[in-house]
């Protein structure tokens, strides 16, 4: 399927993570702020690289970007909308809450390598089973820029011991969307209490055998807007990812 | 030398370009803009990353950040005032010049890597000579990021031709003070003319084996500051740096 044909799905009403949509096509975060924020945005997106590499940036107003030639309103599969920080509403669609005045940000997305993954052989859960993928917030603190601050947030999968060494190299190759993990193992050491009630998304098994690896998240932005009480912001719900019109080997670095 | 002390030589005056100074230290290009400019520099910065590598970022108005703690005003050896994109005096202080709402961004520097090339057998030919380097404006253009717009800047050292890979391997080893080369040899290529004239700063000899390398520069900001008129920005006088308390090394990539 192209990104054009999955957006145009989207746009109907279809409402379902993007886990393993287009294969071979990048996905993204979208987290769409006040012009007057776009500052403190992009200056924590630079101070937090591997949790905001910033893809693709709009002009105020606008809701299609180079990378993205849909329609940003519209052709992800959920949105969610915050006041004063605060998660207000969880949305398929956001035309009438597209402000004149929002700046929308694209971040980059670890689904992107995931298809690497599979080909290296390392299995990834939700995929297999068909849901979105576990996300935590951490007790890691992101550096501050302006007004912003809050914790990171990661994703997980949990990788078979003996593949753990090539799912760090090959997500490693990947650096614009969060390259390798950030941890390797014991959740509680990055402030995760319980595998099985992630923050966002639904919970997978981790069997025997195998370790939970913790990457960075594109959530990261919402999670900032929510403990910076920033007035208005519209982010994707998360794992409802926008489907880029760029290639996932256009972030592969080799 | 420590960076406070030669910080402190350049706040009593000495005005000279600062390639060789403090080894094992890392230096910076500065542009300070006004506020209302900044986001438009940032993303400037984040569209031409191996011109415009963001090393540090001030408030408004501060005249000292996270990885430069002596004062921006009086402490590099030159400085370059602009008004409407027209460089209007060069001047050893900038104490008077430094309004409430600048914010100074801190941009690598190839410099940084000019310890490393020596290292590796590659002779640096303005250090030999105790020149500054020559920079040229190019004919490449920079990505453009709201009102900013304008040409890549480029440093040159000529490098005798059996070392030219060991220049390359070496200075891609640092990414974040413009890494690799973007052009190897004919210099008409990317619009320089005469490698005798340069735009900034002294020329040197090209020999007879020795192929001009060409490095992304941090003096491209100032290029388009004055190719885009802006109001009001200062920059570095070219080749007279920001000695920073960061190590070369902290921006070596292993």
């Amino acid at each position: 399927m192209s990104p054009a044909q999955a957006r145009e799905r989207f746009r109907a009403g279809e409402r379902v993570p993007t886990a393993g949509w287009c294969r071979g096509w990048a996905q993204a975060n979208l987290i769409a702020v006040p012009k007057g924020l776009r500052y403190d945005l992009l200056l924590f997106a630079h101070h937090n690289p591997q949790a905001c590499p910033v893809l693709d940036v709009g002009e105020p107003g606008a809701w299609s970007t180079a990378l993205f030639a849909g329609d940003l309103r519209t052709d992800l599969p959920g949105y969610r909308l915050y006041h004063d920080g605060v998660p207000v509403a969880d949305l398929g669609e956001v035309v009438a809450e597209w402000r004149a005045d929002l700046v929308p940000f694209l971040i980059g997305c670890s689904f992107t390598f995931e298809r690497a993954l599979l080909a290296a052989g390392v299995p990834v859960r939700h995929l297999e089973l068909g849901v979105n993928v576990p996300m935590y917030v951490t007790s890691v603190p992101c550096a501050t820029a302006g007004s912003l601050s809050g914790p990171l947030v990661v994703s997980m999968r949990p990788v078979p011991e003996e593949l753990v060494k090539t799912a760090v190299e090959v997500s490693g190759r990947y650096p614009l969307v969060h390259g390798a993990p950030v941890h390797v193992g014991a959740p509680e050491a990055i402030g995760i209490r319980d595998l099985a009630r992630p923050d966002f998304g639904d919970p997978v098994e981790v069997r025997a055998g195998e370790v939970p690896l913790f990457w960075a998240c594109g959530v990261t932005p919402q999670a900032a807007i929510m403990a910076s009480g920033i007035e208005y912001a519209i982010g994707h719900l998360p794992g409802h990812m926008a489907i880029m019109d760029a290639r996932d080997d256009d972030y592969l670095v080799t």
